[in-house]
């Protein structure tokens, strides 16, 4: 039966001009998406333009989500709705790092997320170096205490990315064990691979029981100048001045919007990307790029004619400072158990040069029809296993199939968290060949007559 | 006997081991900067680390003179001395610039050099556009009056630096035009050629009887956001935030060094950079760069032996706000009649790509002799006429014998008077390139047995 599925699958590709019912060639849709789309980039330069930076919990982001609402609906979307949510919200305060000696001067510095506060006058105590954090786990306390902890770290860019989980450590688990060791705050090498003044922030959260520290990052040549200076042995002295505030709960939301499917039983296509964004820039490659992508792919979908499953896209709110937003769509609507199959967007915007899976063994026609159709982007087939990205990664986890589309990130580091993220870092051909890719997987993940099961992992949300 | 001595001169260049009064070859001189200089490393890294910025007429500057006095000494010149002079000195305050409607955002600006003041709480004024300074000239000033004038232009990278001249115009003379159409106050597109988010700042001079108005740049992608903004068609309104301040006359100051050479008759030759920087980054290309290259050439080639001619080492104030460290010096020792040959180092730290010439007719050998050494380092003879620079530039007007080496300027304008002007924008292999190119100059120069002449330009200053 499968088969002849597949054969009569086989023959509508070679037709041409697809009739109604007849599943849309997803070849002919991709070539489209990557010749001519303008939608993907009409959104990124409307989203980055209209709204700009679009800090989670804020006005801003609220402003982000109407203006998605309007341009979904616009765009001829069903089900265009706001779904929201509570989280709590810290804004971005004064930032001065100074030198006081040997070498007065000043360097440039932003607050890490859920940083602690200085004084409006900031706080002075001699810097300590540690080159990574193990450095810093196995100093003695004496050592730290009282002082402003440096950390550094090696990394370099990798075209997966793979840099950011190991060298992320000084931002995600630095400022706890320097606050444990009673230093007074930390100052790290901005996670990032670029060399340019613009820092690098992203969130951290303070381990329970631990009193929150100032705790900033420094952009790349700064954390080299300040190494500069501490090779000439004479102590270091800084004032460091983060004047951050927790402003309390505020409201958030999800942006979800469908194209509905001809067929309820056949389950539910879950994409998207987060309309959140970090303070500094506006958010172009991190990411209204997947906003844009995974919107303008569902659309070519609709314009293409009703695909058999619904195809379902949610820009998810207050993912930078906790993943909030796929947190809340998780927990509201896995009981559902009508989604089969899940991906996300959120690696910038240049190329995608790789799909990874985690599709059940009954599934790997599927797999390999996908990876067929992605093969002329110049996209090879990965062994990993697909995460389906922080706001997706629940349904993965809980056992929903997953397609990851990973793009090229061996810029992705050189912007990422900075007010470098601008919409002139967003290369227009790099981005239709996103939207390319991801028209070709929905087009026959939409359309696949065969179930989509579940992938099999520990915990599965069902069909 | 002009020829005789070439032909003594071409022997000794080929004897192994230059004895005593024997001068040294050039070509050997060349090649072991190329190969291994470190001095010029030394003194950038040492400027740009331990001081830092060093705005002119400064504390900073201040330090950075006697950092330099501290170095030359060690280093072995002769007659280090400090020559002082006074300045007006103006100092950035805060600077904000925020579109208030209809798409709230903040943008990232810099106050332009003699920038006016805005009150503290800033000034707010609809936005109108001109795409260059002619068509700010000829808009009616109903156009311009009580708004906020934004110049754009298209200035793009170019190897020989051109582009700063005609596309420099919006800074150098838009603030003054637009005041005096009754603009409340002007943005510019950074006079730059990057995509980062740090602005370019800048001498401007409001000509006389025009009333200062606060005048700021943009970085190259807000600038590009705010004509996205504008191409909407709404009003558009900003916020602009600009309080710096004029401090009144500081004391700036000229740091001098001398290899003594041995024949007063001959002449001296002078080269150098300027020793002061903008206040936003260390100022390592503009100009820790000039002030390294020039005194590591001039010690080679005092290690080299005593040179027939003495070379002058003059690290300027005060260039970037005005040349007024250059001015002082022209004034104060041009009646002395001694130089005869002058040479700036002040475009970055990349490598040499031309040299050019004012030299006499009388002295074309010597020209051909300096290409000659020159042709090795990939460096071609250019026919322009060298002018040298902003600080000896007088020299060269007054009729004194030039010779400029041109740096490649393609990155150049990335950088140039931004935060982003640091010590890791230097390589280190092309800075060596620099080195061993006005070392052969130098030893070619400061050795040569024929007279060097006057240029030839209108004035002469006497030899």
């Amino acid at each position: 039966m499968k088969k002849l599925l597949l054969a009569a699958l086989a023959a509508f590709a070679l037709s041409p001009a697809a009739a109604f019912q007849v599943p849309p060639d997803p070849a002919a849709l991709r070539d489209a998406a990557l010749a001519s789309d303008t939608v993907a980039w009409d959104l990124l330069e409307g989203l980055t333009t209209e709204v700009g930076q679009r800090m989670a919990g804020t006005e801003a982001e609220a402003r982000a989500r109407d203006w998605a609402v309007r341009r979904l609906t616009t765009l001829g979307f069903a089900n265009v709705r706001i779904e929201t949510f509570d989280m709590p919200v810290w804004v971005r305060g004064e930032e001065r790092a100074e030198i006081v000696s040997p070498f007065p001067q000043n360097l440039v510095v932003t607050a890490l997320g859920n940083s602690g506060a200085t004084p409006a006058r900031g706080i002075e105590a001699e810097v300590v170096h540690f080159e990574n954090v193990a450095a810093l786990e196995a100093a003695p306390d004496s050592a730290v205490r009282g002082r402003i902890v440096f950390i550094t770290h090696n990394m370099r860019a990798n075209q997966d990315g793979s840099g950011y989980g190991p060298f992320g450590a000084p931002r995600r688990t630095g400022p706890s064990i320097a606050s444990r060791k009673g230093a007074v705050g930390i100052v790290i090498r901005s996670i990032g691979t670029d060399y340019h003044r613009n820092p690098h922030t992203g969130v951290q959260n303070f381990a329970e029981r631990v009193r929150p520290i100032p705790a900033g990052a420094l952009t790349i040549p700064d954390a080299e100048q300040l190494q500069r200076i501490l090779r000439r042995g004479q102590p270091v002295r800084m004032r460091l001045t983060l004047t951050p505030r927790n402003i309390g709960r505020r409201q958030s939301g999800n942006v979800v919007a469908e194209v509905p499917g001809s067929d309820p039983s056949a389950g539910i296509i879950m994409i998207g990307g987060h309309i959140d964004s970090w303070d500094m820039g506006t958010g172009a490659i991190d990411n209204a790029a997947g906003v844009a992508i995974t919107t303008a792919a569902a659309h070519r979908i609709m314009q293409a004619g009703t695909p058999r499953r619904t195809i379902r896209v949610v820009l998810f709110g207050a993912e930078e400072v906790g993943v909030f937003g796929g947190t809340a769509y998780f927990n509201a609507h896995r009981a559902e158990g009508n989604v089969v199959l899940v991906g996300e967007s959120d690696f910038g915007a240049d190329r995608v040069w790789r799909m990874t899976s985690n599709l059940a063994a009954g599934n790997s026609a599927l797999g390999d029809r996908i990876a067929a159709l992605l093969a002329p982007l110049g996209i090879v087939r990965g062994q990993t296993r697909a995460n389906a990205g922080a706001d997706l990664g629940a349904w993965a986890s809980a056992g929903v199939a997953a397609i990851d589309l990973n793009q090229d990130g061996t810029r992705y580091f050189d912007y990422h968290h900075t007010p470098d993220d601008t919409l002139d870092k967003v290369d227009p051909e790099q981005l239709r060949q996103n939207v390319a890719a991801w028209t070709a997987m929905l087009a026959a993940a939409a359309n696949a007559p065969e179930r989509i099961e579940p992938s099999g992992a520990a915990r599965t949300a069902g069909q």
